[in-house]
C-alpha cells in the first residue's frame, strides 16, 4: 500500500537537502569530467540517451536521491496509476494515458469496458478513416481528394498535436509519408481562424473538432467561425468535419460530423497526444502506420519508466534531479532547449504539460504544501536561443537549469559544408560547447567577460528525430512530470486554477459586473 | 552631468524597498478598485493606454518610485543616449536605434556622418528597391515578378522582424497592402532552411541576407545552403539576393547581391527592427508606406518616453514597477500575454530584448552588482495560455507578474456571434476576467479550488493592432528595458555572455578538445 506523504515529511529528504553541493567548475574539468560524461547517463527508448554529467550531482547525491525515490515509492505509485487507481484525487478519476500506447500492467476496466481495448479500437477506427481519405474512398462534394487537415482545439487539444506534427513534418516529407498538410486553429481571437482559412482551400480540407466535453467555448466558437466560412463558400460542413470527443458529449453520434472518434475522462488534455486527440490529425497527416510508430516509441519509454532503479530509469532520475534543483538548490525555472528546428513548439507543449500539472500549492488531499512546487518552463530551439536569451542564462543573476535535446543526424538529410563542417556538425558542436560553457565558465580579468559557470544542464541525445524517438521524448517528459508530482505529493492531473477566469469571463459577457471588473471591461469596450 | 550609480546606493531606493506592500485582494475590490482602474493609467502613442491598476502599487509607492526615477536621472540619461553619448560602455559605442525612426534631440554625428540622415537614406533606398520589385522593374531570370521574400538572419535579425511581420500579415491582407509573403530562416539546423525552401518557389523569391558584421556563421551557412539550392534549380543567386549589413562588411559592394542596405554598430541586433534589418523585409512584404507608419508609431512613443514625469511616461513607469517587483518583492519572472494571435511571436522578441539586454551581473563599469537584475521573460498568446500554463500562474507557489496586451477590435474584421457574443468580445472578456482573477482571487473551503490572488498584472489596451500601434508597442518595451538598465546601472547594449559558447564551438569543430568536452562531442558523433 502506497503512502502519500509530503516531500518535507520524508526522512530521506533531509539527507538530500543537507547534502554538500557539487561545484561543476571543479568536477567537469580534467579526468573527473571525462569520467562523469562516460558514467552519468541512462538509456531511453528508441536509442536515446539521457546524459546528466553536467548536473550538480555526484555519487553521494545520487545515492540519497535513490533513497528518496524508494521512500517516496515512485515505482509502486506509477504501478498503482497504470493499474487503474484513482490517482486524480481532485476529480476522482483514473489516469490512463499510458494505455493509449501499450499495456503496462493489469487489464484496466472502467465504465464496463477494458480501456486498453477501447483506446486501441479508437486508434483502429481512425486508421480506417484515414485510409479511406488517403485512397479516395472519402471525397469532397466535387469528388476530389482532401489534401489538408485543420485541427480545431485549444490547450492540450492543440499544443501537443501541433508540436508533434511540426516535429515530423519534414521527416515525413523526406520519407515519402507526407499525406496531408495540417494546420491548427486554437485562439478565440477570430484573426486566428481567419488567418488559417485564408491560407488553405476549404473545399479540400477536413476539419477535426476536438473537445472532450463538447462544450469548450473557444473551440465551439471557432467551429462556428469555420462552418460560417464553409457555408459562404457553398460547402456542406458535415462533409468536412469529424469530431474527437467523449462518447457522452453532444458531438458524439451527431450527423453534423462525417465521423467521431473517442477519448474519455481518464485522458487529461495535456496527456492526450497519444490518444485520438493526436491520433486523428497525425494519422491523416502522415498515415496511421507513422502514428503507430510514434506510439511504439512512447510505450517502450513507459516500460523503462516503470523500472524501480532510478539509475536505469531516465524519467525518474530526471524528476529527482529536478526536485533537487527546485527544492534543495532553490532554482525557479527550467529552460528546454532542443537543438532541432523540428522541435520548435516542443517547449510550448512541455510548458503546458509541466506547469499545468505541477503548478499547485495544495497536496493531493487538498492541504497546503510548504515548499516550492512546479518551476517556470520556457524555451526556444538552439542555436536561435544562443543569439537571444542565453545572455541571461550565462551571466544573469539567477541560475536556471537547462534541458538540452540534440540529434546526431538531421531529418531532411540535405546539408552543406562551410568552413570545413556541415550545418549539422555546427549544430551539434554548439550544443556540446554550451554544456561546457555553462558548467565550467571562464575566468577573465574583465568581469564583463567573465563566466561564473556552475550552471547545470542535461542533454537527451538521439540518432535522428524519428516517430519512435519523438514518442520516447514525449513519454519521458510525461513520466518525469508524473514522478515530480509524486515527490511533491500533488495531484498532477487536475487544473482547478483555470476555473475562476472562466466564471468571471462569463460574467463580463453577461454584463453582470461591477467595480474594477466593470471598469476594465469598459476600457476594452465589451 | 549624469551619475551612474548602483540601484542599492540610491537614497530613494531605501524608501522603495521599505514601503509597505499593497494587497490587491483588498484594494481591487469595491469603490477603491473602480477608482484605481480610472486613475492608474498612462497614455501611449497610437491611442494605446497603459493600465497598471492591478499592479501592487498605490499613491505612496508611486511617489517613492517617482523619487527614484528622479534620483536615478532616468530622463536625462535617455537624453544623453539619444544625443549620442557612448552609452554602450562595454563596446564603446553610441546607441542610436531611436534615430532610425525620428530625431529626438540634437543631430548626432559619427563616422563623419549625420546618423539620422544616414538611417533615413537607407530607408529611402529600401523603399525605392521595394517599389521596383512591386511594380516589376526588378524581375527574375524569366521576367516574372517576385512574390516571396525570405529573411536569412539569426537573433535580432530574425526574432524582431519575424514578430513584426506576423503582427501585420493579416492586417495587411485585410487592408489591401499585402505585397509578398515573407518567410524566415534562422537556425543552423539544416532542416530549418530545407523546410522553408520546400514551402516556396525559389525562382520567384528574394532572399535577404542579414548580418551586421557579414561574418555570422549561422547566417553564412544558411546563405550557402540557399545558394546551393538555387544553383541546383538552375537559378542565378546574385539575381535573388540582397544584403543588409554594415558598410564595412564583406557583404557591402559585393556583386553577389542585387543590392545592399546598411546599418551600423550603433544599432544592436535586438533593437534593429526599425532599421534596415526590419525595413527591407517589411517594406517588401507590405510596402514602404506601411513600414513608415510603423516607424511613426515608434517615434511618437519615443517622444512620450522622453518626458521626465513617470506618471505620464508609460515606459518609465512600467520600468519602475518592474524593478519594484524584481528587487523589492523578489519576483523571478514576467509573463507577456498578448490577447491577439497576431502577436504570437511578440513574447519571443521581448524575451530576447529583455533577457539579452539586462541578464547581467556586472554594472556598466564592470563591477559586480549585489541585487537581482533582468527577470526571466516568457509568454504565449491568450486565450491559449489560459488552457495551458495559467494553472501555475494562478495557483503555483511563486508569484509571476503579468503583462497583458489587448485590443478592442480584431484585424481581419470578420467574426461570428455565438451564445450572444462575438469571438472578439469573448477574447476581451477573458483578459478582463483574468486581471481580476489574478488580483482578487477567490476563497473556497476546498483549498484545491481556492485562489490566493494578489498576483499583479498590467495591460496595454489599444483600439486595433495597426502599424502605428505595433511601432508604439515595440518602442514602449525597448524604452522600458533601457530604463530598467539605467536603474540597475547595467550596460543593456552589449552581450558578452554569448561569446564563450562560440569560442568552444569552434574548438569542437576543429577537434581541439579534451576531457568532458571531447566526451560530449563523441556522444554527438561530431
Amino acid at each position: 500500500m502506497n503512502q502519500w506523504i509530503n516531500l518535507d515529511k520524508l526522512a530521506s529528504w533531509r539527507n538530500v537537502a543537507q547534502a554538500e553541493h557539487v561545484d561543476l567548475t571543479k568536477v567537469m574539468n580534467g579526468a573527473e569530467g571525462t569520467e562523469r560524461v562516460r558514467k552519468y547517463k541512462a538509456p531511453m527508448a528508441a536509442g536515446l540517451t539521457y546524459s546528466y554529467a553536467a548536473k550538480q550531482v555526484d555519487d553521494r547525491i545520487l545515492a540519497v536521491l535513490c533513497e528518496l525515490a524508494k521512500e517516496a515509492q515512485l515505482a509502486s505509485k506509477f504501478e498503482e496509476l497504470y493499474n487503474g487507481a484513482v490517482i486524480n484525487t481532485g476529480e476522482k478519476r483514473l489516469v490512463l494515458h499510458h494505455l493509449t500506447r501499450g499495456q503496462l500492467g493489469k487489464a484496466v476496466n472502467a465504465d464496463g469496458k477494458d480501456k486498453r481495448a477501447f483506446y486501441t479500437e479508437q486508434q483502429q477506427k481512425i486508421a480506417s478513416f484515414a485510409g479511406k481519405v488517403h485512397d479516395g474512398q472519402i471525397l469532397n462534394e466535387k469528388g476530389e481528394k482532401f489534401n489538408t487537415v485543420v485541427q480545431i482545439g485549444i490547450g492540450g487539444s492543440d499544443l501537443g498535436p501541433r508540436a508533434m506534427y511540426l516535429a515530423l513534418e519534414n521527416w515525413a516529407k523526406k520519407n515519402g509519408c507526407f499525406r496531408m498538410e495540417a494546420k491548427f486553429i486554437s485562439n478565440v481571437d477570430p484573426d486566428d481562424a481567419a488567418g488559417v482559412l485564408g491560407s488553405i482551400d476549404p473545399s479540400r480540407t477536413i476539419f477535426i473538432l476536438v473537445s472532450k466535453s463538447g462544450t469548450t467555448l473557444e473551440t465551439l466558437t471557432n467551429e462556428a467561425f469555420v462552418k460560417d466560412a464553409l457555408k459562404k463558400a457553398g460547402l456542406d460542413a458535415s462533409r468536412h468535419m469529424i469530431a474527437v470527443t467523449s462518447e457522452t458529449s453532444p458531438l458524439a453520434g451527431n450527423s453534423d460530423y462525417l465521423d467521431a472518434f473517442f477519448m474519455d475522462d481518464y485522458i487529461g488534455g495535456r496527456y492526450s497526444s497519444t490518444s485520438s486527440v493526436g491520433g486523428a490529425v497525425l494519422s491523416l497527416a502522415f498515415g496511421p502506420e507513422i502514428f503507430a510508430r510514434f506510439l511504439n516509441g512512447a510505450a517502450e519509454e513507459d516500460r523503462l519508466s516503470a523500472g524501480d532503479d532510478p539509475m536505469q530509469n531516465a524519467a525518474m532520475l530526471d524528476a529527482l534531479i529536478g526536485v533537487y534543483e527546485r527544492n534543495a538548490l532553490g532554482y525557479p525555472a527550467t529552460a528546454v532547449l532542443p537543438y532541432s528546428q523540428a522541435l520548435s513548439r516542443f517547449p510550448a507543449h512541455l510548458q503546458q504539460l509541466d506547469m499545468e500539472s505541477n503548478g499547485k500549492s495544495v497536496n493531493r488531499r487538498g492541504e497546503p504544501v510548504s515548499y516550492p512546487t512546479g518551476p517556470i518552463i520556457f524555451g526556444e530551439p538552439g542555436t536561435n536561443g544562443q543569439h537571444s536569451f542565453y545572455q541571461l542564462l550565462h551571466q544573469g543573476t539567477d541560475i536556471i537549469p537547462l534541458q538540452f535535446i540534440g540529434f546526431v543526424n538531421n531529418q531532411a538529410e540535405v546539408d552543406v559544408t562551410i568552413q570545413g563542417s556541415t550545418s549539422q556538425q555546427k549544430l551539434c558542436a554548439n550544443v556540446a560547447a554550451q554544456i561546457m560553457a555553462f558548467a565550467c565558465g571562464k575566468e577573465d580579468e574583465n568581469l564583463n567577460k567573465r563566466f561564473e559557470g556552475n550552471r547545470p544542464s542535461s542533454i537527451i541525445i538521439g540518432d535522428r528525430l524519428t516517430p519512435e524517438a519523438l514518442g520516447a521524448l514525449l513519454a519521458h517528459f510525461e513520466n518525469k512530470v508524473m514522478f515530480q508530482g509524486f515527490l511533491w505529493n500533488l495531484n498532477s492531473f487536475d487544473q482547478e486554477g483555470v476555473q475562476l477566469g472562466k466564471v468571471l469571463a462569463k460574467r463580463v459577457l453577461a454584463h453582470e459586473t461591477e467595480g474594477a471588473l466593470k471598469e476594465i471591461s469598459d476600457l476594452l469596450k465589451i
